[in-house]
């Protein structure tokens, strides 16, 4: 699911901090269950080919999995966990799957709680750690949320990593999306500055689905079973109804694939709306004239939008020639469902035939769900497979799932450059199938 | 737990519409299964008493339940039912429960379904009924919403009695709240000035769980469920972050019985916020310095409010003396959960110790959803009973729950009347009990 | 909804331990929020009566609430909490709601979580009581089970006064069924005999909904819920395949409440087996020929199956001329479910017509789910005014809900009484209904 | 995640009917959305090297996607869709989606249901097959099972296509596992030695995931999360009780993927037990001692057995040599729960340490489901990729997933060679990760 241009080999690179001579005291190793994978294992990027030609030359991510011999001795070594950012089903998951392959696997000596994201590492905000136990975590993946706590933003990389020095950390592990990546990068350039032993290894997290060289992540399948449940309530109240409107307004500040999700798991939507396609209000191919044509035929209309979507025509409306943005710098988004909300009902109600419209915005609700099964089985492998590449003293990665297999993404080869959904590909040609929104 | 003064007997004389001669051709009369209730069975209204004091007069509903001889000849009578106002959960079991009820157990020759509410019962409005049959109900309990549809709003009795006498329709079940309920109080009478032959027969229906004379009726626990679900996201939202206020709005224009019932399911809420109790905000008592000293001690809380609480502030606010009405004479509800989530956070960046706030208004969503096992069980006695009633010839009618029995009240003792929350009962002792929110 | 004679105003009586002269340090009492309840207030025990004749004699139970003046200074009390017999959804809120009570309402010193049922209240067994921490229950309302352990069968009487005693216990609370309430009153009563200050109070539990004098308990609902989601999937086998049978075995040795109770909530039942009815397979008449005729009409057939129904055919075939008993003299059941599966298959293969059956027996999934929103609910009522009873120094009694009161049930009115489904009654009569099983 | 030998180029060649020369008629041509597929594209079937080597020889799978041309003229064109086998969560999905496909998008001018699997293509069955409609199908993903019916076994080809024919059907989609795959290489057999021009295009279903080249079909993880909920239920009833232990089985007769998926997702689970692993009960090393030192060390634990697994144990004690099989040489499994049950309750009644052994066996239970989002999202791209196919006039294949890349599969490249968990693989390192069952 490539979008963009196939990076080099040398920009797959993985950094490592050093020999791997210890013998991993993995149970596998002795009972032969597992299959440890050697480092010069790559699994290719591009996949696809046209027969008859010669494939693509060899460029692949190192592939993750147990190394028979690693770098840490686990007796010595302190791993440390941190959950930064928003919410996502699965944090808890994360953090008690990567507690018990530490401590009940490799040996770990102990293993640290961050409190309330890059916050916990720095010690002036006062959170002081927590030393993970098995009763603390045997639980917290019935819930949602993050034991640990969360929090936006970063910190100072040399005050981080001072902290992890004074607290004998060895194995930082940041869950996170693209921003508490680049802070996680920092901190590893900052470890590769001193020459110290700390390991960064990260887990991708995003409820929006966006990171790149990750084509999917924990959570974003239990929020789409949330979102898909909220659709359907909307689909209930439309179809009870003479002229009966269902409008959803679902997260995805950038990226529509939650929104595309949930429409193609519901097959109940009439019109997607996403950020990555622009929203055309009025005029014969306009949503609302499309709308009304649904209706006249079908009578009642459910119509989803992403959080994101169409911020470029209430910026018109507002006579803003650039998106605002927040002390932060990030953009600040006006509200589309609303906007939206008002526009369709005040259309028909001007044009004598009103709607009868019912919105709903489950905002948090989506995402504060525990995980699903599914997630459930995704977390266990990233986890799993992060503590792996830390042990062998790999850093400054994420582990990512690619053409189906578990890698090692280093973290300078995704920071920064978010994936969207491509309009001219499957998924928005299945949005455009199951919602048959172009034809009306 | 009656709210208000006991009745006279008189006022809860139920309306017939002739003689019963007709022996009951339900299989229990054979079996010997059912057991007939006799006409004259009451249940008391009053049932609490003090030791060595008199009862009060004995004061009752009629008992609900199979009549030995009814009024209508089965095989020659035709029900129709209706749905009206918002969606409520259950609404299609009610439905579904009717149709077999009279098809397989009294045999009534035919069971019209009206569209759209009291809209269907217009010809004017253009849309036939549907006669039903198995196919068309036998799943649509798995289903939120209703099947016939539904619209808000009266029509003239006259033209409905036209209707219905047209059609040859002698059985009309009307399941609304209590708008519906006084429409067909003016059906009945209508009826009754003809001197026709149709019973009314209604079957209770409040998201609210306001109407008078029935304790509880289908489809509120069922949202209540809606409702725990989306107070306990807050909740992991609140926990997950340092200062972290969830802040959730629920419905219930005049009564709080969601927001309440939901407070005392979830375990999870701090501060609710009903209707019928006057929101403080400001102060050492208000809300905001109770919620900053929850913050203080306990770093997360959860706010609950009911969207018709706190009306009186928001017109304090906007310099209005009463109410602002719609066309109909409906209150215009000010938006409480926007304005609270305003309000929460300017006072915390005020004091310069701010929040971080997550809101949720899951609106519809509780209310969409379709019936859970409760439920089910409720829509069964209040449509069995409804049918039993109906062919024993009672009209000008609901079907009430009262001191745990099924009781007919007369449309004339409930409608206009409406329950609210009372702040001196058990249901708001425990919502302080659990809540707290008296102690910060 | 009285299934025996009504008892005389003296067997309702409740025991008191001695004088209420302590002010309710309450919060209610002084904002004047709660309603105190008076001492000397009734429930009445028969609510239906007839018009023109007098009310019945005015016999009630004492009803439940917050007294002004009660029996145990809080700050010197100490209680200790018991859960005892097999799981029911909802052990952990009750435990979680008398926690709170105890501790954030009346202010009692200490609350104790007895471990594994009655064998902790016994020094030999060497299970330590827990002393219960906000951080123990805060969260335990959201898993099923017992945090504090739970197990079958009774202690001597004196061994747990003596242990009370050396522990300061003053306050005991019993949270089980018809066998726990039992050993309960046997604790009261050798507390009586010596004289002491300790008050029992019990909360009924019970998964078949068969304590007499409570007409309906926690957890149950939950558990219906549960099982009519196993119906509903039995149902989805049944109407896919040609000549499709569902057969579902659910709990309930000698009451058929659950079976009951989830074939009216599911609604796509055809026969229900409960060990109040006899069980008939052979003859014009019997299962086996109505399965046959329904099958014929319709193509799938769901059949649901109490566990202990039919067990008098199963020792016929066996040629056991009375129950077999287990070593404390319950009685063994035989699996009806298997023996059933067995029967039809064999009987439709012999006919040359055969079946395609598929046997759904989910035992003890319906009951380790947590409680649901209704049973929350439940639980908030039944240890709220558990606790009132105990502070005013009340003992021997458990709550009961009657007529749609909480009240105080007299242990001695409801041991050994345990309620069963009247085949006569209401219930019966809508599962007749709805199955429609005397039809075929 | 190949677990056989690399076929051949020759062998992975897809079967076409003939010249595609019609312009599709699909929207995505004309707005330019969809993106075609070339025909000569391929996924490659091994994408991991190692680094430094040449790339593997380019062998892959035909990939999957719309044609720019395709095959048969729509208007022309009528499909027939059949579901054979188990019941498996999404099979109406499929049918929705592949009806939408056609007629929507398309413009296929029918598609019929085939009734009860195989069956209905034989018109000795006498069971006419329905034209599917809009209201048939809109809300059928909603519910279990498969509208049209569904039963075992094949019918003989040269029947089918004579009633294919006569129904001039020219497009079979036949949605099931192994077996029903293999009848539908019969027909595409039997189709080309007429030189008939009907496509015959495949969904596979397995609740067990073991069709070879599928990774993972739909309804797989619908299945692993209500075994989850099961298995969160035994270990709740396995902690509330001193030496509690939970027994769960589940469905697998050969492959142990459902088990093991649902280890992982629960977490709960200390023992798995699966066909592809040999059972030992005795010994220093078997389930039972290492049980007991679980039980010891812990006081609870969980058990997972998935049918077929032990089935050489149970024949020893039976004295088999070899397995018993039905009339149509299936293999009659013995029950491995009721015997682990039997077994675990009587060592440890022997040893004089009893447990409380909970038995779960929620057979059809975990697979009569409604398809979850993530199935749904499954369901649509299996339904879309073959109608795809078809109408390009491909045959005698299923639709896969190959690395991620929805792929052409000819049936001769996977019937007849299910999969089964490789016990030295990741999800098998995996489940001994999470249940730490060599650890005992």
């Amino acid at each position: 699911m490539p979008d963009s241009p196939t990076p080099t080999q040398q920009e797959l690179a993985v950094s490592t901090l050093g020999p791997c001579e210890i013998p991993t005291p993995l149970a596998e190793a002795k009972g032969g269950h597992g299959r440890f994978i050697e480092d010069d294992t790559r699994v290719m990027y591009d996949v696809v080919f046209h027969e008859g030609h010669d494939p693509k030359p060899a460029i692949g991510f190192e592939r993750a999995g147990p190394r028979e011999k690693i770098h840490f001795q686990p007796a010595k070594s302190k791993a440390a966990i941190v959950t930064c950012g928003g919410l996502c089903p699965g944090l808890n998951n994360v953090v008690r799957n990567l507690f018990y392959m530490h401590r009940r696997h490799y040996g770990t000596a102990e293993v640290l709680g961050i409190r309330n994201g890059y916050q916990g590492l720095n010690p002036a905000e006062g959170q002081e750690p927590i030393t993970l136990t098995d009763s603390l975590v045997s639980s917290i993946h019935h819930q949602g949320g993050t034991l640990l706590g969360t929090s936006r933003g970063p910190q100072d990389p040399r005050v981080t990593v001072d902290f992890l020095q004074s607290q004998g950390v060895n194995i930082l592990h940041t869950i996170g999306g693209d921003g508490t990546q680049r802070g996680a990068h920092a901190i590893a350039q900052e470890v590769a500055r001193r020459g110290a032993d700390i390991a960064v290894v990260g887990v991708p997290k995003t409820i929006d689905n966006d990171i790149r060289h990750c084509y999917q992540t924990f959570g974003f399948m239990s929020a789409v079973a949330e979102a898909e449940r909220v659709i359907d309530r909307a689909h209930v109240e439309a179809i009870s109804v003479p002229r009966g409107v269902g409008l959803v307004k679902l997260m995805g500040r950038h990226a529509g694939f939650l929104a595309a999700s949930a429409t193609i798991a519901s097959g109940e939507v009439n019109f997607t709306i996403i950020p990555e396609a622009p929203l055309v209000l009025d005029g014969q191919d306009g949503l609302l004239a499309r709308l009304g044509r649904r209706l006249d035929a079908s009578d009642h209309a459910v119509v989803v939008v992403a959080e994101g979507a169409g911020q470029e025509l209430l910026r018109a409306e507002k006579g803003d020639h650039a998106p605002r943005v927040d002390a932060s710098g990030n953009e600040l988004l006006s509200d589309i469902g609303l906007y939206l909300r008002k526009r369709i009902k005040q259309h028909f109600a001007d044009i004598g035939n009103p709607v009868e419209l019912k919105y709903i915005d489950p905002s948090y609700y989506v995402r504060s769900v525990h995980a699903n099964a599914y997630d459930s089985l995704m977390t266990e492998k990233f986890a799993r497979h992060a503590v792996h590449a830390a042990m062998a003293g790999k850093t400054d990665l994420f582990i990512g799932i690619w053409q189906g297999h578990m890698v090692h993404v280093p973290l300078s080869a995704s920071c920064g450059q978010e994936r969207r959904l491509s309009t001219g590909r499957d998924m928005w040609s299945a949005v455009l199938t199951i919602t048959g929104q172009e034809r009306w």
